[in-house]
């Protein structure tokens, strides 16, 4: 690795990530809309000692578990519970993640994930209803979670590419603090507009129901998440959110 | 629910759950096929005060997040390392598992499910490797556990509703003990050739890499997870350990 920490940071390998967690996030999607919304796993529920929803406990819970195994040693990798979280006994090693300037740990909008996907995108997932199988539900939202998260915060990267490819114009901007330079700076609205359509037909591709009486591999009108919900999802929350991340990294790069 | 407990059970119901774990199934497959194999993360590695591998440790530790949130209340949920697990918090409600005869309890093949998945499953889906991130792989070895643990114990309640179609016949062979007669009474070959060609459709299906440029939806001849790997799976695995927990089921279902 070289002295910048970013040998073998390329837009291409990172889009490369981007595009593969695209159907990480779907997959997962997909998975919650199969179970009913069970609306008190969400709802402030204590139980002796614990303070939280059902959704709230678990996912401290399981972070709590991975943290230990190294899970948050890495930028893309944020917790959504980052208080009194125990200590590393594994850490991952170099190679597993790219360095990036210490600008990069404190860019966080774990928040804003958790309340688009538990208040908006969690209600057009899953379909009105409670069996009572909460485990089920909030494990499959931590999943969600994560693959969301995980695209979210790669946009530290996304903005640390940028960043070297055009250094002079962001140095510029980051010493003015000028955040609507950055923004037009590191937005494509070309590419964005494709990311919007892909995941749309991805929703397409991999919710179709599949039966091995169609020949075409699958029914191309019933599909577990709808497409739009895909497309809105990027266009509403992933791609801003990852923006917001690019931004508040851009800001503080030259720290 | 009537004094059965077996309201609502019906093989139709049954047979499209099961069909919902294929997809959950070959998901949770292809995601982890995007990782490297990770082979020291499967290898005894005490740290101080654990004992086993970082797999074992971060399964372990999981399970008992969840299970203090009632995942191992169900038949279908068996957790892979039972003992010592905290006591539930939280109870599922009646109505999100079917109850079972208390045979079912006791039905248990986890430990094949951990062997095959580990030793034969694993080397087939990730490619040799090892970029040091092992959290990130045994957590999606964890998804893919459990989603083939659920499948697989779920033939309690395949053998509940065939004894229930057919329980003459089956209650000679139970109170005989005959196993192989238990075996050819469930065994339904037109079936078992069915579901292997629809995962392997399935894995052509999600596994495709999607982009825009081709207008049909997928490349076909790029996979994520190659579709035979996974009709074998089911062959190999996944029916043969289904049987098992069937008959093991019905062995006891008159105690």
């Amino acid at each position: 690795m070289g002295s910048d920490g970013t040998d073998n940071l390329s837009l291409d390998s990172i889009r490369k990530t981007l595009i593969g967690l695209e159907d990480t996030i779907i997959y997962s999607l997909i998975e919650r809309s199969k179970l009913p919304l069970n609306s008190p796993a969400y709802k402030s529920s204590p139980f002796p000692g614990f303070h939280g929803s059902l959704m709230q406990l678990l996912v401290k819970g399981t972070e709590a578990v991975q943290a230990q195994f190294g899970r948050y040693q890495s930028p893309e990798e944020v917790p959504f519970f980052p208080d009194n979280l125990p200590p590393p006994i594994v850490h991952p090693s170099q190679n597993c993640s790219q360095k990036l300037p210490a600008a990069a740990a404190s860019v966080n909008v774990s928040k804003d994930i958790w309340d688009f996907y538990v208040n908006k995108l969690l209600p057009q997932l899953a379909t009105e209803g409670d069996d009572g199988n909460y485990v089920l539900s909030v494990a499959s939202d931590l999943v969600c979670l994560q693959a969301l998260s995980r695209r979210i915060h790669y946009g530290k990267y996304v903005a640390e590419v940028k960043f070297i490819n055009e250094t002079e114009a962001y140095t510029t901007a980051i010493r003015a603090q000028d955040k609507d330079t950055i923004m037009n700076l590191l937005t494509d609205t070309k590419v964005e507009a494709m990311v919007k359509q892909r995941v749309a037909k991805k929703a397409m591709v991999f919710g179709a129901e599949v039966t091995l009486s169609d020949s075409n591999g699958s029914n191309t009108n019933n599909y577990k998440v709808e497409p739009s919900v895909v497309s809105r999802l990027y266009d509403e929350w992933v791609i801003p959110l990852t923006k917001v991340v690019e931004v508040d990294y851009l800001l503080k790069r030259l720290e």
